[in-house]
C-alpha cells in the first residue's frame, strides 16, 4: 500500500466527480428549460451526488480497468462515473423503502421534499409529496445513469461488451433488494438467506459487477480475468456489507452520517442478527423482542442489545468472517491473470471497503 | 381506415405479446435460480404486463418504423416491445405515487403485496411492504426495458441511433411525472401548466418519441420525417391525454378499471379541471371545494362535480380542443416525408388514441 496509489485514487476520485459535476450541469440547464417548476430537482440530485459519496463502485470499476492493463481516457472516466447515478437512483429508493430521516448526516430526499412542501405551505399531503419525489428522483438518476454511460463516448465496441454486464448487474441489484425487504418479513432469521443478499446487494452489485464492467472496457480482458476479479470481488463485496452491518449497530454517528445503533431501531435482519439470534438463549431472545424494532428505542435499549450481541460472540464471529474473506479477496490479487500495475490500487481498496477508513 | 389495417396491428401486437412473454419467461426462470423467494416479484409483473394493455407505445414505435420506410424482423419487434416494461414500470409508480387502489380492474402493484403480507401473515406493516415492493418492481421493469432493448438483437448502427432518443424520452417522462405532482400542490390552477404537463407526460412520452424511436431503426430515416412525426404525435399526444383526463371524470369504470369519476375524487388538477376553474363562479368554486379531491366523495358527489364540468361549458372546450389537434395530427399524416405505407396505420392509431375504442 504506497502513497503513489493513495494518491492515483485520490486523483481518480476528483475526475469522477468532475465528469459528474459537468454532467449534472448540462442535466440542470436541460430540465430548467423544461420548467422552472423542476429547479428543486436538479438542485437536490446534485447536492445528494456532488457534496459527498465515496465513489467506490466507480473505483471498482476504475481497478477492474487496470486489471485488464487499460490506460484510460475520458470516455472511460465518464463511463465510471455513471455507477455513482446508478448508486444515487438505489439509496434514494433505499432510504424511502426504510422510511430513513437521515442520509450522510442530511435529510433524506423523501424528508427534504416533505419539508419543502411544509416550507412552502403547498397543497395537499407533505410525506406523499415527500414519497412521490423520492420515487421519481430514483427513477431519474437511474436513467441519468443510462444517459451518461451511453453517451461518454465509449466505442460501440466497448458498449457492446460493457451494457450486458451493466444491465444483470442492475436486475442483480433490484432482485438483492427485494430479497432484503422480503427479510425482514420473515418470522425467522436465517443465516444461510442474510448471506445471499449480502451477495447480491454487495458482492455482486458493489464490487464484482463494476470490476467486469471496467475490465470490460479494455479489449485485452478474458474469461480468465473475469474469473480472477470475481474471486476477488465476492467475498470482499459480502465482507463489505457486514462491515457495514457492524457499523449500522456500532458505528460512530460522526462517521455513518446515521444515528447510533440505527439497524437495531429499523429491525434490520442482517447476518450479524441472524447470527446472534442462533446463539441466544430462549430468555435472550425473549428480552430482545422488547427493544428490537422498536421506533423508540432510546440509547439504554441500543446499548442492551449491543452488549448481547457482544456477549454470544455474534460480534466477534463476524468479524472473523470479514477476516477470512479479505483473506480471501488479498489472495486473489496475485492471480496471474491480474495485470501488476493493479493489485496495489486492489489492495488500497481492500482496506477502504472493509474497514471504512477512507 | 381498411379492415387490412386493423388486422396488421393485431398481428403486430400479438408479436408483440409474444416477445414480451418469451423475454418475462426467461427472466422468471433467472430470477427463480437466485431464490425462489422472488417468484412473487415474476409473477406479479407476468400478470401486469401480459393480462391487459393496448400495446399504444410500440404500436406508435412500429408506426414510425413504417414511417420510415422500414421492413420489420424480430429485432425491431423485440426492441418495440421493450417500450412496454418502461410503461409498466410508469403505471407501477404512478399508482403509489397516486395511492390508487386498481390499476385495469385489478389491484395496483403495491396493494398487491399489502394485500399477500397479510394474507401470509407476515412480520412488519403491511402498508410499508406493498410501498418497498411497488418501488422495486417499477424499477426492475424499468432495467428490464433496457435489458430488452439492448440485447434485442438489433445492429451497432441501429442502438446508436436509437438510444439517445429513448434516454431522451425517459428524462423527459420523469420531467412530465415531477411537474404533474407539484402540480397537485399549487394554490391555484393554471391552464398553460395543464397543457405542458401534457406535452411531456403523453405528447412526447406516448407519441413522439416511440414514432421517432420507430424511425431510427430504419436507416431511411431523415430529420425532415423526424419533423413530420413529431407535427402528427404532438398534437396527437395531447389530444390523448386529454381524453384520458375526460374518461378519469366521465369514463365507464367497466372500460376504464378505475372507479367512476376517480380523478375527482384523487382530486387531479389536469387540463379540464384547469378549464372549469376558470369558467366558475366564485360561488361554483366554493360550492366544488365541498366534494373536489374528498377521498369519500360518492356518486352524488361526482354528479354534482360532473354538471360542473358540463354547464361551464368546459367539457365542451376541450373535447373541441380534442377535435383540433386530432386535425392538425390527421394533416401532418399527408406529409412527403411519411412513407404512403404509414399512413392507413397512422390513422387508425389516431382514432384509437383519441376515442380509446380498441
Amino acid at each position: 500500500m504506497t502513497s503513489g496509489t493513495q494518491s492515483q485514487l485520490v486523483a481518480i476520485r476528483s475526475k469522477f466527480e468532475s465528469e459528474l459535476g459537468d454532467f449534472l450541469s448540462t442535466q440542470t440547464g436541460y430540465l430548467n428549460a423544461i420548467s422552472s417548476d423542476l429547479a428543486p430537482v436538479s438542485t437536490a440530485i446534485s447536492v445528494f451526488l456532488l457534496e459527498s459519496g465515496k465513489r467506490l463502485r466507480p473505483l471498482f470499476s476504475f481497478a477492474g480497468f487496470l486489471s485488464a492493463g487499460g490506460n484510460f481516457s475520458s470516455p472511460e472516466i465518464r463511463a465510471m462515473s455513471s455507477l455513482e447515478l446508478l448508486q444515487a437512483c438505489a439509496l434514494i429508493h433505499d432510504d424511502l423503502m426504510d422510511g430513513s430521516d437521515t442520509r450522510r448526516g442530511k435529510p433524506s430526499i423523501h424528508r427534504h421534499f416533505e419539508s419543502l412542501h411544509i416550507q412552502d405551505e403547498l397543497e395537499g399531503f407533505a410525506p406523499q409529496y415527500g414519497l412521490s419525489a423520492a420515487v421519481l428522483l430514483g427513477d431519474l438518476c437511474l436513467v441519468w445513469a443510462d444517459q451518461l454511460l451511453n453517451s461518454s463516448g465509449l466505442s460501440q465496441a466497448q458498449l457492446k461488451r460493457v451494457i450486458p454486464i451493466y444491465d444483470e448487474m442492475r436486475v442483480e441489484l433490484m432482485a438483492g433488494q427485494f430479497l432484503d425487504i422480503h427479510e425482514q418479513t420473515q418470522k425467522n432469521t436465517d443465516l444461510a438467506r442474510s448471506m445471499k443478499i449480502a451477495r447480491y446487494k454487495s458482492g455482486k452489485y458493489t464490487i464484482e459487477r463494476p470490476l467486469h464492467m471496467g475490465a470490460a472496457l479494455s479489449e485485452k480482458s478474458s474469461p480468465e480475468l473475469m474469473h480472477a476479479l470475481s474471486e476477488y470481488g465476492l467475498p470482499l463485496g459480502e465482507a463489505f456489507q457486514f462491515r457495514d452491518d457492524l457499523l449500522g449497530v456500532f458505528g460512530d454517528p460522526t462517521v455513518t452520517g446515521k444515528p447510533a445503533g440505527d439497524d437495531l431501531r429499523e429491525g434490520k435482519r442482517t447476518a450479524l442478527i441472524a447470527m446472534t439470534d442462533a446463539r441466544c438463549t430462549d430468555a435472550m431472545r425473549e428480552e430482545s423482542r422488547k427493544y428490537f424494532g422498536k421506533n423508540d428505542l432510546d440509547e439504554k435499549g441500543v446499548a442492551i442489545l449491543q452488549e448481547m450481541i457482544i456477549s454470544t460472540g455474534a460480534k466477534t464471529e463476524l468479524e472473523n468472517l470479514i477476516e477470512e474473506l479479505t483473506d480471501r479477496a488479498m489472495n486473489a490479487v496475485n492471480s496471474p491473470h491480474i495485470n501488476e500495475d493493479a493489485r496495489a490500487t486492489l489492495t488500497e481498496l481492500t482496506a477502504i471497503a472493509t474497514k471504512r477508513s477512507m
